[in-house]
């Protein structure tokens, strides 16, 4: 158990946009409705997944929809607890602590904004262990956990309680909600007992977070490189250095769609890569071949400074560099692939995992 | 008090369908459901609305989405009960009796599978006078009863509760989640107290639309004219008889849209009816100029028989006389135009009376 104020949030919040993969929301915006929170309500008490007990009923509170959206309808904060206090009263049972759905900039950082507002801890875990587009893509999902009962709400006071037969249902209507109540709308959902957070859910995310956006912060004060901390904690692959040439970008059924193009610069000219996008990055193509694929995570940083960049950020002109990292394990299970693998993206490529795609 | 049993609803669906002015879904499939659950489970105990207690608690059940689809996407009978159910557990109050949400094929005739399955009596009453294509559209909403908290289901399995700031938000995702489900679910919404039913809602609905089927039926028997009752009953007026010589229609925005032309047969001949559709008949215009208009009831009859078509079942060759009626005096108030006048649906027109545009 310890205690995250908001000093501890700016590193955590660097940390999770690295994870984000491009999606999860723009970091600072959930950085200071949870800063905000934390000044009102004081501390949020954070437990490891360990320490929650078997019989807890522990709920992740999230956004969902489009980030591009999210960057000019800023939420206030309400809708997220809104969301919550409508499944816990549909569940009739006192939700013990939240927990989040994903590891990315907003989404790291929305349930410390239930957590500091309801009084309860959060535990430090998540269902993605990065950022994925959709409800479906989580591993308690693929363990077996329903994603509903979920609630949704908007920042009108509209809401929803949705009970579907299967997760790929939950996430076709709930999108269907989100589209209309504009492109953005707070989630809770998952709804799981301790012992379930601890089979099924990915551990230490906040702690991974915090430490990646310490490492960058520590290596920029020290001018050293701000890249290499993050690599080494992600047991990552520096894929590609350019500069940013082209980005194509839409709103397209509720999802922040695109592609960017970057000419290498370095090592790297004369090559370009091709980054392709649904909230994440999904694919990246060197000269039309793939260097990394979903699951595995797909990472631009800014070359200078090793700070994430979210698709929504991404412009021409940007210096970055592009990581890849693998994912956990879970996902690279025929099980996980069927869920977040490149064909369920629109994809005609087999899964190979990064490292074998730099060693070779 | 009185009892409805399978032979009543053959005359009740003809006259429902005859007030769904094209719209509320094909009489027959409705009819065939509720003859199923009433022959399972016994007649229906139909209330007139002067004999519901004050505080009793009335909801309306309904089929919600584009008839169209509903013929070939058949209710089993289930999804109806599980909505109503579903919003039954929400509300955790047990629910006195359910009415029809509009006059209309089916959705006349599907809240008497809700009341035999259930064992509870069935209102007599409706919130439209009519059918109208969208849930905003109810004189109890006119009078301020609040459309949720609402329940949806599918025949999947899937189900939603959906909580509103207003009833156009409900309508919103309520049809959100209706598209998403295959374009037609079952719903439970605008939960009443008895004296709200007798306040807000249109009385005897069931009662005259069993009253125009059997003058139908009779007219037929005694070889005399088989339009002239409906005239009779409604205060109607004969607008058009031709010939359908071409429909235009398409399932857009979750509905059923589409234009119908009549070439003018007797003393109409040389003259065109166009009739324009949203699930229901909307405008009628002769030659370019309208004759009938919503909220006003425009219905399509076979000129030999008199029995109603719905917009689905329009086809070229078709013989067909155009009636017109008025609608309930509420939707002709500045309110009620606001909700289903013609600006509404996109019309540049004002509304005039269908009795006043046949006088003149």
């Amino acid at each position: 158990m310890r205690r995250v104020d908001v000093d501890d949030l700016d590193d955590l919040a660097i940390g999770a946009a690295v994870l984000g993969t491009g999606g999860g929301g723009d970091p600072t915006i959930g950085k200071l409705i949870a800063k905000e929170a934390i000044r009102q309500h004081g501390p949020v008490t954070v437990l490891d997944a360990s320490e929650v007990d078997d019989d807890a009923l522990v709920v992740p509170s999230a956004m969902m929809g489009a980030p591009t959206v999210m960057l000019e309808k800023i939420p206030s904060g309400d809708e997220i607890v809104t969301a919550f206090e409508a499944l816990q009263s549909y569940l009739g049972r006192e939700i013990t602590a939240t927990t989040s759905a994903e590891a990315g900039g907003l989404n790291s950082t929305m349930p410390f904004t239930v957590a500091a507002r309801l009084g309860i801890p959060l535990v430090d875990a998540d269902m993605m262990g990065r950022a994925f587009p959709e409800l479906q893509m989580c591993t308690p999902g693929l363990a077996g956990v329903k994603a509903t009962p979920m609630a949704i709400a908007d920042e009108k006071g509209n809401a929803a309680i949705i009970e579907t037969v299967s997760n790929l249902w939950t996430e076709r209507l709930a999108r269907a909600a989100t589209i209309e109540m504009g492109c953005s709308a707070m989630i809770a959902l998952y709804a799981m007992s301790g012992r379930q957070v601890k089979d099924t859910m990915i551990h230490g995310t906040l702690a991974l977070c915090q430490e990646i956006g310490r490492a960058i912060r520590e290596a920029r004060a020290a001018h050293a490189d701000p890249i290499a901390p993050t690599l080494a904690v992600l047991a990552g692959h520096r894929l590609f250095d350019g500069k940013v040439v082209d980005v194509e970008r839409r709103t397209q059924t509720g999802f922040a769609r695109g592609e960017a193009r970057i000419e290498g610069v370095g090592d790297d000219a004369g090559a370009t890569l091709v980054l392709q996008f649904q909230n994440e990055h999904l694919v990246a193509l060197r000269d039309g071949r793939a260097v990394a694929m979903a699951p595995d995570l797909i990472m631009v940083v800014e070359s200078d400074t090793g700070a994430p960049i979210t698709t929504e950020e991404l412009r021409y002109g940007f210096r970055v560099t592009v990581l890849g990292a693998p994912c956990d394990p879970r996902w690279r299970s025929p099980e996980g692939l069927a869920l977040v693998g490149p064909r369920y993206f629109g994809y005609d490529l087999d899964f190979v995992p990064v490292e074998e795609l730099a060693a070779g």
